[in-house]
């Protein structure tokens, strides 16, 4: 049971132990910048505030990263999550370096969240599909497209005359 | 495995993509009034804080739903977890219409918070009570009803005379 | 199924509870200063910025001891989470008891976080050894430190003309 876990998180995890990573450096960069505040406390500002930008909208990227890993796939998950953190290290970048009014605003990795959301609906939606409507509705699915496709259409009405019939049923 | 593991969180999933569509909400205010904070400094200053109090207990809040879920059972904890993004609401939109100074607090959400907290403890000693004092003890719970139930009362003295008496035992 | 996962990760749970105690806690101090904010805006900027960098930090804790105890084993990772939760407390109760302009800092519990992240890395690590390198490379490397052990050293020659000789080879 254990490897099996395992099996199904691990690329979750290496993407957490990143994120975990990342946020160390930009605590690095707010200790450093506080020991600094006296001097120069327009740069402490912006990097406080970028950290809690960044830190307000972390738990909401796990839980969603998470959740998109273990109800569909994890390693489209991954990529995304990747590709969030590289958006986010982009963020701060610059938001540190804005020496005008005018900042990034609040919110960052917009498009990155809404494809996890997505890939969230699409596997719960598979798998209440799969519960609730019929516990093997592939095989309706399949039952139904091969019927479709085998229907005797009017050029083929002699086939339904010999004795494989019952394969059209099933 | 895979759907074993879907099928005793995804009402968990849900609660929290709701709260993730929640947080959207709260943070596409902020920004909106970030755009602002020139015109109405009070407003995103009322804003600012109602949404980072949110944020605050955002982990706190998921953390214990997700425990109350996977260690008791996922219905009720999904159903508080409702009631807590309901009274969020509430708490944002109150704090956002607050032009006095009074404002509501700092916490909210207690008694869901406690109700799940309580879930927890719950589903945790029950495991331990399975594991540590006897891997059987509804079986034991089950015969000491049954025996209390079954025993020969004074008025049933002559029942105890036939060959089912190994049946009080068992 | 059901208590198989709950077998895996009960001490965790019990730390997420401890912590969330703890949260509830400073929550509370955090509440109470901020009524008397008037008349001592000083305690409340102090105890609201400890809540906050507690706060900051606080998922990526939960990360890192959740990936821990799931990768590599639960125990030590519940352990380091317990150690990590005292220094919080001592971060926290020396942040508000200190009234000069010297503060803590940002960062506290490191050596802990850098612990946990190890645990993550080793059982990542070990993960993929097994799977990717060969399934059983334990067996590998006890065949190899057995071969290794009972190589006919030349003061052993004499030893590898009996009839027990596939027994260095196995």
């Amino acid at each position: 049971m254990y490897s099996i876990v395992v099996e199904n998180i691990y690329m979750l995890v290496i993407v957490t132990l990143i994120s975990v990573l990342q946020n160390t450096f930009f605590a690095l960069k707010v200790e450093k910048e506080c020991r600094s505040v006296i001097s120069n406390p327009a740069a402490f500002e912006r990097v406080s505030c970028a950290n809690r930008n960044c830190m307000d909208s972390y738990p909401t990227f796990l839980a969603v990263m998470w959740c998109a890993g273990l109800c569909l796939s994890q390693a489209p998950a991954s990529f995304a999550g990747v590709i969030y953190l590289v958006v986010r290290q982009k963020y701060f970048v610059g938001y540190m370096g804005q020496t005008s009014q005018s900042t990034p605003g609040y919110l960052f990795g917009k498009r990155v969240l809404f494809f996890l959301f997505l890939m969230c609906i699409v596997g719960i939606f598979n798998y209440l599909l799969v519960r609730f409507c019929s516990s093997d509705y592939k095989e309706y699915v399949e039952t139904i497209t091969s019927a479709v496709c085998s229907s005797p259409t009017p050029l083929g009405q002699g086939v339904s005359h010999n004795g494989t019939n019952n394969l059209y049923v099933f």
